[in-house]
């Protein structure tokens, strides 16, 4: 879709020009890297989690991102605090239920920030998303999925119920705000190698929704550049190690108009 | 001994084919470069400390990887309870005794794990590991310790008394079971210059526990895969940063035949 | 200045042969850079931050890193606990003010741990040191600074009302303890596009002030050596990916011969 290629590019150039500060409260495993990710993106990073400092914080951010990885119940009460502030500064969120499924403390910490907050987007792969769900009201089980069409409508009808954009990634994204469909095709499958490419991809969504107020254009437009960067690092690695090296110095080095040719995004 | 680099091929074939999850509680230094390096060697990585949360999660797992670096009291009781769970379950523990016999903290912490879990490996340098006996009963201190022959008796008599397979590693790897002691040649001297390359080889003898039940085996043949993609890292490295780079990169393109190859282990 | 760059040559001979112990407390974000970039120049990383083992470890350090990113209350107890007993063992204290001027906890932690320890350094970027002034007493605001003689005008006034040396880091770098100042000029454009090299030049000061006991001598000569790394880096790098990793090898194989040459250090 030209139109999005032109956005991705257009989404780059103001990040870089406005270098918008990005407040992630995220887990242990990925905040140098995620770091790394936005000020090679052209954003400016912060990591706070402090329950008397997030309010005060959020208040500077362009978008608020926060990943559930590395849980504790102290942290989920940080992030609750940052997300009804944001809300009610309307800034955007990004929530990255990451383990969401796999245990109570990490599906119920997701529930809780989408009931208490107004998300803009959820991250996360395919049974992360699908966990936050409520099986009793009809919603499909990851069991259930058994094509890709089955998980279009899954995402479709989750979409809706939630009332949030779902950007579900793999080796296709899957961007939905429960009308509209995007597919994006950029990607290396060297990404799942390295820890915290998906936790990179939802920072880098907030970098888009800090300068990007439609959240299905943020999210699929932001998912288009990371895949790309992940495309050119993906060309000379030699393993996951020279990988996510590359993987800055190409998110560092794109330029907009890269970025615009080599966007693989469909809108259905 | 040609038995053990058949048994490291063999062992990476399967951590290959099956990704057994690796539950981790680990230190806030090593914690991004434990999950890459276990995700280039084939396996799922899982850190996860919280109290309410590392009981479920040691349920999925095929090993628990407890390390003691950057250490508090909170911490110390989430790894005594996901070590109880994964004890009753019959589930492989390696502890990792970073800094035991430098501060009260850890060495007490570390005696405690020993205490009241299972634990099948412990892998630590000989200062660490010497810091678990008990003075007092005889064992012998690091002071003691004049000459190679002196540390291998000494590491025989602490692993009867521990009830646990030691795996001490430095220019030369040690594993003991208190009957069996095997050496292991491979390695690189740049290993030392890289934060976590210690931890990271308690996690991979982590990732080798989940596929081979033999608690000498799978420490001895861990070493050796994490000892031979030194080698290969270190074969072009230009200094630490790459090194560390490269690493991962030999971690996951070294083939099983290639590993049984180079494989320097020796039964004494 | 030749005095000081055979200076730096010393300082770095007597950190490669004595490997001094850095105990540092600092933020989630760099603990793992940090410790790379200690051990890549020769030092001995530790990070404990435990309040009942701070006190014990910082015992056996030759000096103390605070660092305040990703702070909440409980580390702010620490590190006091840690820079009192140091201050009472006469070891050095450096103190990273990150993010001072941000948020409260962060301003106001930073001048608890000046009021309550003897810091020997603190290193900053421009902004946050001068967050540590008090305004009403005269002191100027970030806004009213204005050149580059404004800077050197109020780093100068402050370090002497806070009674401590000031590492003032930029596009060049100011120390002053008041009365003498120093300016290096080493470094690269691609070090504020990786995060932590803020961080990692404090504790590499934290490194040299371990044997050198001149505060003044060690911030310049720890930033100059910084700097020339940075140089060395990114005369190879294609982005911030390589540049962080070319770093550590420069850091590791930069000769004191090559450090002494290279030094670009004015006393002013």
């Amino acid at each position: 879709m030209s139109d999005l290629a032109r956005k991705t590019a257009e989404n780059l150039r103001k990040i870089r020009a406005t270098k918008p500060l990005i407040h992630n409260i995220t887990n242990f495993v990925v905040m140098n890297y995620t770091a790394n990710v936005l000020l090679a993106t052209g954003a400016s990073p912060v990591m706070a989690h402090a329950e008397n400092e997030v309010e005060e914080m959020v208040g500077f951010a362009g978008a608020l991102v926060l990943n559930i990885g590395t849980l504790t119940d102290i942290w989920v009460e940080s992030m609750l605090k940052a997300g009804r502030k944001a809300t009610e500064l309307g800034k955007p969120i990004v929530l990255d239920p990451v383990g969401a499924g796999a245990t109570r403390l990490r599906t119920e910490a997701a529930k809780k920030i989408l009931a208490a907050t107004k998300v803009s987007v959820v991250r996360g792969n395919a049974s992360e998303i699908l966990a936050l769900g409520d099986q009793k009201t009809g919603g499909k089980g990851v069991d259930a999925i058994h094509s890709v069409e089955d998980a279009e409508v899954a995402a479709r009808q989750l979409s809706r119920s939630l009332h949030t954009t779902l950007a579900v990634t793999g080796p296709v994204d899957l961007v939905t705000d429960g009308v509209k469909m995007i597919k994006i095709a950029n990607g290396h499958s060297l990404m799942p190698t390295v820890t915290g490419t998906g936790c990179s991809a939802s920072a880098i969504i907030g970098a888009f929704l800090a300068v990007d107020a439609d959240p299905i254009s943020a999210a699929a437009t932001g998912l288009a550049f990371f895949g790309i960067a992940g495309e050119k690092a993906g060309a000379t690695a030699g393993g996951p190690g020279t990988f996510m090296i590359q993987l800055l110095n190409a998110l560092y080095t794109l330029t907009p108009e890269e970025v615009e040719q080599r966007c693989r995004i469909t809108v259905i």
